[in-house]
This record gives structure tokens, C-alpha cells and sequence, in this order.
């Protein structure tokens, strides 16, 4: 039944019909919660292991190292060895650093504007703050995280689309051409959250070799979800490192990842891979701020994985726990929505997320539908800069922390919301 | 032998004795670090038992939340409520971070530089940058890593010089009165870092209540010594907190402290504990940086300590072990160098260090022979803002990380180097 086609009274219908399925699950007084991509309890199950993998009389690195003191601001070299191999650099190009990422990009971003970034062999780095407005790309939609780091730190947004090869690039290279206050990018390159997208080979080429005017840009290249797959392995994306090195720009990358949806979402590890020249520069930024990080922390995760074989076994346990999940949601919106041209989904291959556009001017009525009836969304708005989403159509699920019964049912609301917003949207322009 | 009142015979005849001592003492080819605050091995392994306290199926807090997830900001109940205890404050009143209390004192002299503070009931935070030319009081001599910190973020220091009781508060009161661009000030209150005093009463109530020209004033409480007394039990430092709102300025006091020197230096954890309206604007800040901290950490540590009495037994432990590492010292600097009238050291109940102060103009050549000879000291100037202390006569001892005999063998050659140094110095102005 296509709900564009449908005239006055087949739309009137529509909605009745979708009114009272809404009515019926709004008695049930559920308190479902799809708002966050948060791990689930089995999912943190898998790690536990690593907990008391560092004991007493068994806290020394491999040449000796006490790790329960003061020190080594770069990481453990055991763990330097460890995530170079899992964001694809040499060791030296590696910081391995506390339990967020996040705080690493924000850092990151900070010390950009408040001490500035090296700029190749010319000039000494000048902060971004003291060169005028200072601007960063945004593809949308994305992570509201990233652009509440911008947005507290006074850096505009530019957004660019996401197409299903990444960022729209014919955008991207012509705004960073001739405009040197455009000081970086935000890029999710692989299961992009919330869209889900993977980076083709052609973006990251572009990306890596296009002419930018600043000569302090930087990508910040968020590979939150490296290997996480929702059952046929991780999708491979070409090393943006590389192919800046390969394109003249080695320092045009800075790349993140974390193992807080490998082990536990708040007691994992972080890392920065980039540049030695970027490498240099973040340890002198971090030399401030820290003596060390939580050195056993990372001896743990070493421990736990043994190898990258170790951890891409352990993830394929994940996508065995995620991918009924991902399947409940696809399953739900095929069902309830297909055909009828009221709402377009990804089925993701990874990430935490499904995305969902439906009729422009609907999304902020159905999340607040949806909420009154006990299921709690992603605010509206949220996967946009300043929480504003210019055709208010974007929905994020995150399905990851419920039960698939759960999920079941909060689909059952969320599809329901979906018919009866966009029935009555439509009736509204009939 | 009072060496000031020696002859140039007589200095020719010490400085030729303690050159024959030296270049024996070099011959043994030493190598030894008296450098940096570390705990020794024999602390670390005290608190081993909480490296497996927390294991597989045992991870909730005592209101059922998995700990392994993210969130969490403030820190988990359990910990805040343990650390209220320790720093004397509600539970409220504190934020439980991640494993650095530099880290926290960073960011929040980095946040009030680029965010400003809170300025009571009257405006809005205004960041200290946008209000000109910013300065900070750094009672000397004092702590490299603070004096850094202002370096770093561009904020001038001024020295007030540390008396028995604390800052000489005469000159602190004299300058906060009518410079509203003195921001704060640095404080360690208990055992300084390096020279040993602990702030009395008096010194605390005037910090409290004396009348500051900048509305957005705070004194950075780095408490880092609470409960790391040589043997007598902790000394007892008057409230800050509670001080500041009898004053009526609550929000003046930011207290910092953690278990690094307690438990494991690398994998502690760090609190901050202010008021109400300041720990409300540290999360604020913190919301962009992080999801949340290490709250499996901070579970291992509660459960480690059990309470109050426990922690306290634990430094009961550690006393005994520094102890003698601190007699060593003094037992040395007594023997070689008492009533020669070319050095004067403190006599320190609790804390990391001893501070010896020479004969003007003395301290650098002394720790350049030191390191000749096999023994490296805590670079001159270190105890002073930008590294240079302005008599050249602080040097700061660490003796904690190296065992007793080590010490025995350090004070050997440090003290024929103050005699040495001290008897050619003379010989100059003979």
C-alpha cells in the first residue's frame, strides 16, 4: 500500500487504523530505551575474562617495566605493538591512552585550537583560535558528539550529505580548496554512525590527496566500529595513513578507535594512530595533562586478546549476539513499512545503529509519539550539527542494549508511530 | 666545623678532601635516581590484592548498574561517597575521575582559562583569557607540574615564598586585594611538595576569608599528601572547603587528591571536591571530553579499602616502609654536613620529599656533579616557576623509590657534592 497514492479517505483510514494500534500499545505502559549505542550485559559478558588477567607479582611488561607506576605517556609498548596492528601503523605511530576515545578527539581538537597543529616544514603551529573563524566539515547525518565538541569549542559546522561511498566529495573538495578556516573533517569511515555507510576506496583516495588551503588540516578520522560486523566480517577501508603518506599529506590524518565496544564500554583502552610528526606533537600537548595512563588497564587488554586473531575471534562472538537484533529491526520495518514510501532504512553490515528517513517534518512528532508510549529514541535532531535537522526526517535506532524481545516490541511502537505521523502529515496535504 | 668561618687554608683543605672523596666516589660507577616522587615496588605490591577484586559476574554497583557500561559522569556512588570521607566534604560535592589528579587540575585550570569560572550569584562565566593578562600566585619554592601547567596555558606566576605554616600570607593577602587578573593560586596544604610544611590553621582561614579583588578566584587544593604520614599518623589540615563557606566563599576552593601514591601510581584514582556550583560547572565541562570514567577502577579501590579505617591502616604500612628511606637521609645530611652552616634541610613528617637548601648559587653545580658521579637529582630550578630558582640553592631529594642502602650510597655522594661545591664557592669569595 503506497500511502502517496492513497486519497483523502484512504489516508483518514490509514490513520484511524494507526491511531488505534497506537492507543492499544500505549496501555501497555512499556519502558523500552533504543536512545544509546550502548553494549549489552552478554556483549561485556565476553571481556570479563580479562578483569583478573593482571594479578599480583604479574605486573611487569615484557622488558621489566613496572607498569603499576608513574610513566610512559606514549602506552605500554605491548599495547602500542597491539593497536598498531589494529588501526594498520607502525608502532611509532601510535598513543595508547585512557579509556575514551572521545576524550582524545576532543583533546585533539582543543589543542588545535588552543595551541594549533604542525604544519609541515615551514611554520611553527599557530592556534587555530588566533587565525579567525575556524571551521570543520560535518557529513550528515552523524554523531552528536562530535558536533558538541565543535560546538563547545566555537568551531562552525559545514555539513556535506553522506552518499553510500562516504561524504558527498565533490562538496568536500571544493569547499576545502580555496578556505584555509576550514581547519578539518569529521569521518565515522566504516559502518558510519548512524547511517552506516563504509568508505570506498575512491573517498579515501580523495580525501587523502585533495588540495586543502590550510595547511593545518586535519581528518579526524573516528574508526569506532573497525571490526564491528553483524555476522560476514569487517568490511575493509583503505588506510587513510597511508594514502595521505602515498599522496604527500602524512600529516593530514589523525585516526581514533577504541576497544570500548570490544570489552567494556567504560573500562577499555583508546588509541590515536597518526603521523610521528602528529605522534610528537600530541604527546608534547599531553605531557601537561598527564604523567601516564592506567598502564595494567592496557596490559589487561593485551593480555585478553593475545593477538589481533584473539580479537577478531572475540568480535565474531559479538555479531553473533548483534545480528538478531539488527535482524528484529530490519524485520519490523520490512513488515510494517515497505512499500508504503513513508520511510527508507539501512540494513548496516556493522555499527550500532539503523537509520531511518522518513517524510520531511515527521521525525520530531514520531520520537515524541514514541516516547509517550514507553520507548524511549535518539532525540530528534541529534544526528545533525546543533541538534537541528534541516528536513527533521533523520531517526537513529540503536539496538544493541535491548533484548530482541524488546526490540520486538519497540518496533512494534516505532513502526506504529511512523504510520500514524505520516498519515496524518499527509492527510494535512491532501 | 662551621665552614663560614674557615680560612682560605682551610677551604683549601675541605674542598681538597671532598674532591678526593668525589673522584672516589665516581669511580664506583653508580647509578642511582633521585629524581621524581615514585612510589617504591614494595608500596605498589601493598595494594596488589585490588588488582582481582573485581571479577566476572561481580561487576554492578550496590544499585544493580553494570559498571562495564559507559556513563556515569560524577563517578560512581560507591567511590563518591568513599572519597566525600576522604576529602571531608558530601558526597555531592565530589567528582571521581579517571587515574590522574594532575589531569583534573589541568582541565580545570584549562576551563576556567577558555571557559571561564563560576562568579557567584551576579554573571556568567567569562572565560579568564577574554579578561586579559591572567596570573596565579605559586608559593615557592613548589611543584614543577603545577608551575608547568600555568606555562603551558599562558598564565604568569608570582612567587610568594612558603613559610613554616604555609604561604607567607601577609604577601598573598597584599597582592589578591586589588588584582582582579590573579585568578588563583596553588596550594599543597598538607606535607608540601617539596619543603615538607603543613598549613596551619590560621593560614587556612585566612586563605579562606581573605578579600579577593576577582570574582572568579580559586585556590587549587592539590591535597596530593593527605594520609601519607613517616610513622607519627597524618597531620591535620583545617577544612578548606568548610573554611571557605564559613567565609562566605564557597565556590573559592577547588580540592584535589588521589590514590596514586596510595595504591598503584599508574592506576589510581583521582577526585575533585568543591562545592555544589563547582562541581555542577566541572561536569558541564567534562560532558564534551568523556562518556564516563573508569568505574571498574573505581570499584576495585572501594572494595579494596573496605572504608576509612582501611585506607588508613594501609598508610600505616607504607609509613613503615618509608620511614627508614627518609632517617637514611637525614641521618646522612646530619653527619656530613650539620653545623657546617652550607645547607639546611627540612625535617619532613609525611609526603615524597626532602628539600635542602645551599649556599646561594650552589644547587646547580651540585646536582651536575651528583649526575657525574652516577646520582641523578631533580633537575635545579625545578621547585621554581619557569625552572629557575632565583638564589640557585633549592634542591629536592626523593627518596622514595630507591631502597635504603641505595639512599645510603646517593647521600654519600650528594653530600661530598654540597661539601664540595659549597668549600669552592667559598674559596671564591675568600
Amino acid at each position: 500500500m503506497d500511502m502517496m497514492q492513497l486519497d483523502a479517505d484512504g489516508l483518514a483510514s490509514a490513520q484511524a487504523a494507526a491511531e488505534q494500534s497506537y492507543e492499544t500499545l500505549r496501555g501497555r505502559n512499556l519502558a523500552l530505551d533504543m536512545t544509546r549505542g550502548k553494549p549489552a550485559p552478554d556483549q561485556l559478558d565476553l571481556a570479563d575474562e580479562m578483569l583478573t588477567m593482571v594479578g599480583a607479582g604479574d605486573t611487569a611488561g615484557e622488558d621489566g617495566t613496572d607498569y603499576r607506576n608513574y610513566g610512559i605517556l606514549a602506552g605500554i609498548p605491548e599495547a602500542r605493538t597491539f593497536f598498531a596492528e589494529y588501526m594498520d601503523v607502525d608502532p611509532a605511530e601510535v598513543v595508547v591512552g585512557g579509556n575514551s576515545s572521545l576524550t582524545m578527539m576532543y583533546d585533539a581538537m582543543a589543542g588545535g585550537m588552543f595551541f594549533g597543529m604542525p604544519r609541515g616544514n615551514d611554520d611553527a603551529a599557530m592556534p587555530w583560535r588566533d587565525q579567525g573563524s575556524i571551521k570543520f566539515i560535518c557529513p550528515v547525518p552523524g554523531y552528536d558528539r562530535h558536533f558538541a565538541i565543535c560546538e563547545r569549542l566555537g568551531v562552525e559546522m559545514i555539513t556535506v550529505d553522506m552518499t553510500p561511498d562516504g561524504p558527498d566529495m565533490d562538496a568536500v573538495e571544493a569547499l576545502v580548496a580555496d578556505d584555509a578556516s576550514i581547519k578539518g573533517m569529521w569521518c565515522v569511515p566504516k559502518y558510519s554512525n548512524p547511517s552506516g555507510e563504509t568508505y570506498s576506496d575512491e573517498t579515501v583516495d580523495r580525501l587523502a590527496a585533495m588540495t586543502v588551503a590550510a595547511p593545518d588540516f586535519r581528518i579526524f578520522w573516528d574508526n569506532a566500529y573497525a571490526v564491528h560486523h553483524l555476522g560476514a566480517g569487517p568490511a575493509r577501508v583503505k588506510n587513510l595513513l597511508a594514502a595521505c603518506k602515498a599522496a604527500g599529506n602524512p600529516d593530514r590524518a589523525l585516526m581514533f578507535g577504541s576497544t570500548s565496544k570490544i570489552t567494556h564500554a567504560g573500562a577499555g583502552v583508546a588509541v590515536l594512530a597518526a603521523s610521528e610528526v602528529n605522534v610528537t606533537d600530541a604527546l608534547e600537548k599531553m605531557f601537561y595533562a598527564s604523567i601516564g595512563p592506567d598502564k595494567i588497564n592496557q596490559l589487561r587488554h593485551v593480555r585478553f586478546f593475545k593477538d589481533m586473531a584473539g580479537l577478531l575471534s572475540h568480535m565474531d562472538k559479538q555479531a553473533a549476539l548483534l545480528g538478531p537484533k539488527f535482524a528484529a529491526v530490519d524485520e519490523a520495518l520490512e513488515r510494517h513499512l515497505a512499500g508504503k514510501r513513508i520511510a527508507r532504512w539501512t540494513k548496516p553490515e556493522g555499527g550500532y545503529f539503523v537509520s531511518v528517513d522518513v517524510l520531511d517534518g515527521c521525525a520530531s512528532d514520531i520520537i515524541s509519539m514514541a516516547g509517550k508510549a514507553g520507548v524511549k529514541l535518539t532525540p530528534a535532531g541529534a544526528t545533525y550539527p546543533y541538534g537541528k535537522d534541516p528536513h527533521d526526517r533523520n531517526i537513529r535506532l540503536a539496538p544493541t542494549m535491548p533484548s530482541v524481545d524488546e526490540i520486538k516490541t519497540a518496533m512494534e511502537v516505532f513502526c506504529t508511530c511512523v504510520e500514524l505521523v505520516c498519515a496524518r502529515k499527509l492527510s494535512e496535504l491532501t
